[in-house]
């Protein structure tokens, strides 16, 4: 019973600077304290930034996101861009949260909570940032780290390339469409565990920072250290096409080595989930064959799924045939 | 009539990957291709980082601010952040954007377009970001630059020092009165210079970065480094109270030396939106009065407004009586 007579503290009842003391015990040092955080340059290493956004209704709601899960996903995704770009240290990140005034603190601490412990799993420091009220709850996340040796752009793919990806594909779109009852899996029969790794892959994303550290280490000696890359958080197709726009250069993708979890059911529509699922925070690297062979010894989901070619700057099955897009439109910004 | 006629293209028909390239003329080269911007480190210089939001019926509305002052505001009051954290130079920002998708694509070019402009007044690249739809409008910027040799800590204020100001204040609230036809100018004959200055103030403020470069450059030879600063943007007394609480002494204000336009009305209400008005985007500063005395030569409209003293952590008239806030409650954000 205490439970529930306990009084609600929403955030119009604490007020700014009490929000601001609170969430003190998250922050760098001296960061609240000063208008802006400092970051010590001990490297003098050239730095990559990245800025995303997590808007409710849009990126997540209570049906498919905790408070906790809210701030350790608006941090992940953030780190899989650094990730996708070659970072070497996260130094940390900022926060812009919007939030209703009729919020309950709970929420509040509840994200800052998940933002702390992605923080504390994957490194870098809470350096700030500024909270206001909305109609509508939103997290700017913006992080920075310090770039490592790989010169992971998009257009450093070449004819002759192996295509590799991380990890399997669709998993975070089958996680929703459990959480929100998808038509499409009611009468389906879904391995439990590959349910839980799909709820787990949608509401607690893992950024490939270990598969670039590997990428790193296991290059072979002579070759040089040249590779494309970029995350498919907007899905698997359009990182494939990202990469052959950037690099003017065909991608050929084998179907029977789409990377797919052993227990993913068959047909058309699995196939675009995995292809559009989206949200899939894997790391798709255009490399040379004998390097993507060492990478792929190293990561057990890992894959070669196909090549690269000179031709248009698209995406083909091995047929020929031109892999369009369904219009899945499972993340649709606009 | 062709204005008129011409249809109005929205958000939602455009979609995210046009929306994408036609914002990459305002980007550095290359920021679109990748997911993160790369940051070249040519220094190894500390680096100060700043993240703040300004939120649709919050910070601004279509009554307020219009597109482009919009997004000049967003990066003004950024940049405010970093000089009274003693930037050097600014290295760039990322923009976080969200927008309903009813929003006319004019509204994000003009808003693009007055980022831009700000950054080609104060320096600094757009770096990237990220945009979604939304229910409301918001802009999240982060704002990065390299340190300068000022530490300028809201700690570091002394006993025996001044307290001085880089410019006017209440400028800012005057100008949101006007614009929001507000009570307390309705019957007061206001001069017509100060009436453009203070929407000027509003819609178009100026970061006190030149002010914070004489404050290094008029350093007196002998003394050490050491200053206390805040930006105003959260209105006068609460900077003042700020230092006070940082530093552990009081403030003793000398009323006749309020920094008040030559043509401010008498009166409490007005000497409120002086202290509280917010949105001042001066620097506060407490420093040795020798190097204060050179500063206030130097720049037209700065003004030594008290002292510091041993004493509670507040700011006292020189009748000895607290300064009490007035919860003007210009800037609610909760």
């Amino acid at each position: 019973m205490p439970k529930e007579n306990k009084l609600i503290e929403r955030l119009a009842d604490i007020g700014e600077k009490e929000i601001l003391n609170r969430l003190q015990k998250y922050m760098d040092i001296g960061q609240i304290d000063d208008d802006t955080a400092l970051i010590r340059n001990y490297s003098a290493k050239d730095l990559i930034i990245n800025t995303d956004l997590l808007v409710e209704d849009v990126h997540f709601n209570e049906q498919t996101l905790s408070p906790k899960e809210t701030g350790w996903k608006s941090v992940a995704v953030n780190l899989s861009d650094l990730a996708c770009s070659g970072v070497e240290e996260i130094l940390g990140i900022t926060v812009g949260l919007v939030v209703p005034s009729s919020t309950p603190w709970s929420w509040v601490e509840d994200a800052y909570s998940g933002i702390n412990n992605a923080l504390e799993t994957f490194g870098g420091k809470l350096l700030g940032g500024d909270c206001s009220h909305g109609k509508q709850r939103m997290l700017s996340i913006t992080a920075i780290g310090t770039k490592g040796p790989l010169d992971l752009h998009r257009s450093n793919a070449r004819p002759g390339d192996h295509l590799v990806t991380s990890g399997n594909h669709g998993l975070s779109r089958l996680g929703l469409g459990f959480l929100l009852s998808d038509p499409l899996i009611r009468n389906i029969k879904i391995n439990e565990s590959l349910k839980k790794n799909a709820i787990q892959a949608h509401k607690k994303p893992t950024p490939p920072l270990k598969a670039l550290s590997q990428l790193l280490r296991c290059k072979p000696y002579k070759i040089p250290l040249r590779a494309a890359a970029t995350d498919s958080s907007d899905g698997l197709l359009e990182a494939i096409n990202c990469i052959c726009k950037s690099s003017n250069c065909s991608a050929i993708i084998d179907i029977k080595n789409l990377p797919m979890h052993s227990q993913w059911p068959k047909g058309d529509a699995w196939i675009n989930w995995c292809l559009e699922g989206g949200e899939d925070f894997e790391l798709v690297v255009s490399l040379p064959p004998k390097w993507a062979k060492e990478w792929v010894n190293l990561i057990p989901q890992s894959k070669v799924i196909g090549k690269i070619e000179e031709g248009p700057p698209n995406a083909f099955w091995s047929t020929g045939k031109k892999i369009n897009s369904s219009n899945l439109g499972t993340f649709k910004h606009f």
